[in-house]
């Protein structure tokens, strides 16, 4: 009796992701040759929660004809920022059995410069990355360059972003697969980004597992320990890497369907809350986002629930 | 081990509705003061899915001065329209193990209008409601009187209504419990509603059963017939009666939580798209709503599952 009532349950919940992609996921990432209205914008893709590329939404910033790394070190090649650095371009991912956090650096951006012209060596790979509005707090030389929050988004989510963030990095730096609780609007200004992306709906296919959290260390002798961070709590992370996907383990993940996007220099990926990302790049990609927190509201309780009853209903275990 | 799981299921479940009113369902339905502009009414209240009462949007509408028994005899009285009749108000409602249609007789707006001043006298409880843009169809002498649509709505909504329907009834003329799939603008030009109602959320604790539909018969002597529709199929709907809910019967009723409001004379109410809701009025009450095509987007995707597992847990069995 119990045992039909839940297969039925898992069936449901088996089923949602399509059914859920069928009515609202496209199945590519479309593109606004303009920015939106306010109103579209909210009512097109916020309130639905659907990814689009906005073209012509940064053509007016100075950054996006300035912006090189030539320009990058002249106005602020001797300014110190803070750089994640991994053995293998992994920052916040899970490494045997932990959640491994990066080494973060204080280095001069000339430095990091330097290693992505090929002109000097640093030990891992580094990615400038750190997500604490590190464009206004650590380079506010380089706001003049742009706006400080994106004003047709501003009016339609009705706030200002809580963040603003500057991206550089290695080709190998990788953003491994997971998700915010921001509305994300992602400006390319030099180079490309590569997102792979999976809709909230998709939860049921895509494997949590709790890890214990360490932190890399980079030696005096270039080589990186993992150390453990033993007092803080395991965290839950997606242990699967969406580009090789381990499907013996994770045999339900095939019947996720991933949508994949390249986003340009003077493109605008709206990244909605929620979707789980992976992001790769090119060698010494600029980037600037904008995280706007999301609404907690209905759908933000429908996907807790989604997420509880994927744990609940055991369809986790059932798909290792 | 599936009974482990499927209690932890059913508990999600019992925990969602809770859950849900405590980040997006207010304790009480919110006024505002003057119609929103189209985007704060789709940001602020048609993505979070959360009902408000406006005023001041039907001010420039001459039927909120012109409206009343005596002007619609005037204007409309000897035209003739579909009125249902039913023995004890209830249209569209379970009795006796059926799911009861309303007799849908044509007579002339001036018979009802008669029946309503006590002036007449007529078998059972009229309620002239029939929702087929009834305005438009039945009585366009009326048009004049308001506008085709909300204006603010349909910018916001980026569509015209499907439907303009005017309501016209007895005291005893109830609603029962139900949803649509609807955005849905109330208008009340004359008299008063009372709204009873649940968020899509409360689903959980909200009893459906399956009944074969029938069809009341007014028969010569002014008695009723139930007349059941045998080739169809049967109808899922709420048994329960919110203002006397048979507790021993569905005992978690208990714990959904209802809003209630009057809705008076100039007054609007935004009933979100499955809500679901019980309607009172008074006696000669004169309302029109405008009811926009919902969209099927990730929220009702959300919704369907939440319906599918209330029903697959067994979790409607088992409150019974």
């Amino acid at each position: 009796m119990a045992e039909a009532a839940l297969d039925a349950v898992r069936r449901e919940l088996r089923g949602f992701p399509a059914a859920a992609r069928e009515l609202s996921v496209p199945l590519e990432v479309p593109y606004l040759d303009e920015p939106p209205t306010p109103l579209s914008f909210y009512r097109d893709w916020v309130c639905p929660n659907r990814p689009c590329i906005i073209r012509g939404a940064l053509e007016h910033w100075p950054a996006l004809q300035k912006w090189s790394l030539p320009y990058l070190r002249a106005t602020v090649g001797s300014t110190e920022v803070s750089v994640a650095v991994t053995p293998d371009g992994y920052a916040d991912a899970v490494r045997g059995g932990r959640f491994v956090m990066p080494a973060e650096l204080r280095l001069p951006l000339g430095l990091v410069l330097d290693v992505l012209e090929g002109r000097a060596q640093h030990p891992g790979v580094l990615y400038v990355q750190k997500q604490c509005s590190n464009l206004s707090t650590e380079l506010p030389q380089l706001l003049p360059d742009l706006e400080p929050h994106v004003p047709w988004a501003s009016e339609a989510l009705g706030k200002m972003p809580d963040a603003v963030n500057f991206w550089l990095g290695e080709a190998a730096a990788v953003t491994s697969l997971h998700k915010d609780h921001y509305e994300n609007l992602y400006c390319v200004v030099s180079g490309e980004k590569r997102f792979l992306l999976h809709p909230p709906s998709d939860r049921p296919f895509i494997p949590y597992e709790l890890y214990p959290p360490a932190t890399y260390r980079l030696t005096a002798d270039g080589s990186f320990q993992v150390v453990e961070e033993t007092a803080a709590d395991k965290v839950p992370w997606i242990p699967l890497d969406p580009l090789a996907p381990d499907l013996a383990r994770y045999p339900s993940y095939s019947q996720a369907q991933a949508l994949c996007c390249t986003v340009r220099a003077g493109e605008m990926l709206y990244l909605p809350a929620l979707w789980f990302h992976h992001v790769q790049q090119s060698q010494g990609c600029i980037a600037v986002n904008y995280w706007y927190d999301m609404e907690y509201d209905l759908r933000y309780s429908y996907f807790q629930l989604l997420d509880s009853l994927t744990k609940a209903s055991g369809l986790e275990q059932e798909a290792r």
